[in-house]
């Protein structure tokens, strides 16, 4: 299925990147852009990702088909007031957002009787780099794309989104807004929260200049994520809060059972732990686990 | 300078990477190899990183003008004892280990009035791959090399090693055992235990298939340095224990500053941790700290 006109609120490298392969795709168009940065929109509308800016929320969506809100989730609630009222009959609104309780409570408080029409989405699609100008069609390709449709949702409409980013490459995947954001705390808000701990735990030493003169690529692909967006990852991280305290509580665990192998110099436990680990990791790079 | 004869002991990634080195270089041989492994040792003998195999240390290291000690950390002493009374007079003994105190204090108490002949060394140049099959001549191009040399060491010795490891491209820099000890428990121990530790964590919930199921791009470079290999890193935690369990504690510190942010939604603080991350690690990668 072909949409016609497409709204992309956040034209960042999720929103510039669902741009440009709703097109290589032949999905839909045209797309209209909204976002904060004028210069950001330039290089959108530059690189084709949209085809034309709108002053705001409301006006993009206006006879809109399909609305993406793809900005950091702070600011998805007062997005859906804005365009609450707006919203084609008929229409789907899906969002980007890396959490999805706080996006879908959002959505419950804005929409009213609309909130059959908004089907709670997130591409597993992150990289360091942001902007519309790291934006590229190819994003989402082999990657995975998690629906947390609401029992409101028509199936037909659900099916209609999965096969859009089917068509973008996405492994498409259901699951309930809370189970969501239980998988997503263990792996990607806990590391991402690690990685930036480590750096800054490192930044404050007096001799920080040194220490960073010998970290190598273990530790330039370790922190990698700790180049991510800081205004996206502190919106994720208010959002899932108490999940990712959680989080942080099993790995505080595992790090004191740790520090008692150490404390003892326990050689075979250490051992077990590192190869146990290895193999898992291997497993999963295997592809056991897809 | 050429050396004749050299003998490598523990022929994996970085003894054999350091015999091909030496070779590319021109910078002597023949070059004996000897270590745990008949089948790897075959595979370095086949891809020239050694011409031949000794039947244990102290054969390997008759007439060598340089013996390369690269094994896991905890066999060094052992290794120092059995050769103690076979090194050639003038002869350069050096070690790769990732530890220095440990390899010093097994040096001191095996080998006498030898001290004077080892010079200490730590190549930067980790890998996921282990192994003579995955060493390649050009491994330590553009990585650190450090030295920690002793009060006894010639100090002609030291440049002339300096000088070899300089010519297989590596940036040669010196600081005292102590000093190394602190510095790379902070910037690779550590975030090595740390990725051990996710994962270990993640493999051992009743849900870890589906958790790895959605591990993306973010947690496979987190996780990279938790496939390196288990006996090496068991001795480096073993012999770095005291500054790990420091290096714990200052982390476990930064991890308690962002549960409180986190528990009182303090997203001002939040993001100004992220931000300041993020800029200390761009600083890093332009090289400011070099």
């Amino acid at each position: 299925m072909r949409f016609g006109k497409v709204a992309v609120i956040g034209v960042g490298l999720i929103g510039g990147s669902f741009g440009l392969a709703l097109k290589a795709a032949g999905r839909g168009g045209p797309v209209v852009g909204v976002g904060r940065g004028a210069a950001n929109l330039a290089v959108a509308l530059e690189r084709g990702a949209i085809d034309s800016v709108a002053s705001d929320a409301a006006a993009a969506i206006r006879d809109a088909d399909l609305v993406l809100i793809s900005t950091p989730v702070a600011q998805i609630e007062k997005i859906f007031l804005s365009i609450s009222s707006k919203i084609k009959p008929g229409a789907i609104v899906t969002d980007a957002g890396s959490t999805k309780r706080d996006v879908v409570a959002a959505a419950r408080a804005a929409l009213g009787e609309k909130i059959a029409q908004f089907i709670p989405a997130h591409p597993i699609a992150g990289a360091e780099h942001s902007g519309a100008a790291a934006a590229h069609a190819e994003l989402f390709r082999d990657r995975r794309l998690v629906l947390t449709p609401l029992k409101e949702n028509r199936e037909a409409d659900i099916e209609a989104l999965a096969g859009l980013w089917a068509a973008f490459g996405a492994r498409v995947s259901r699951m309930t807004p809370e189970e969501h954001d239980e998988v997503f705390a263990a792996v990607s808000h806990l590391p991402h929260l690690l990685a930036y701990a480590l750096v800054s735990d490192i930044s404050a030493r007096p001799n920080a200049a040194q220490l960073f003169g010998y970290a190598a690529g273990g530790f330039r692909d370790f922190t990698r994520i700790a180049s991510s967006h800081p205004e996206m990852w502190r919106d994720i991280c208010i959002a899932n809060s108490d999940r990712l305290l959680e989080e942080i509580a099993f790995f505080s665990r595992q790090i004191e059972k740790i520090k008692k192998m150490l404390a003892t110099k326990n050689a075979p436990a250490l051992e077990k732990l590192f190869t146990d680990s290895r193999a898992a990791r291997a497993r999963w790079l295997e592809g056991e686990y897809q």
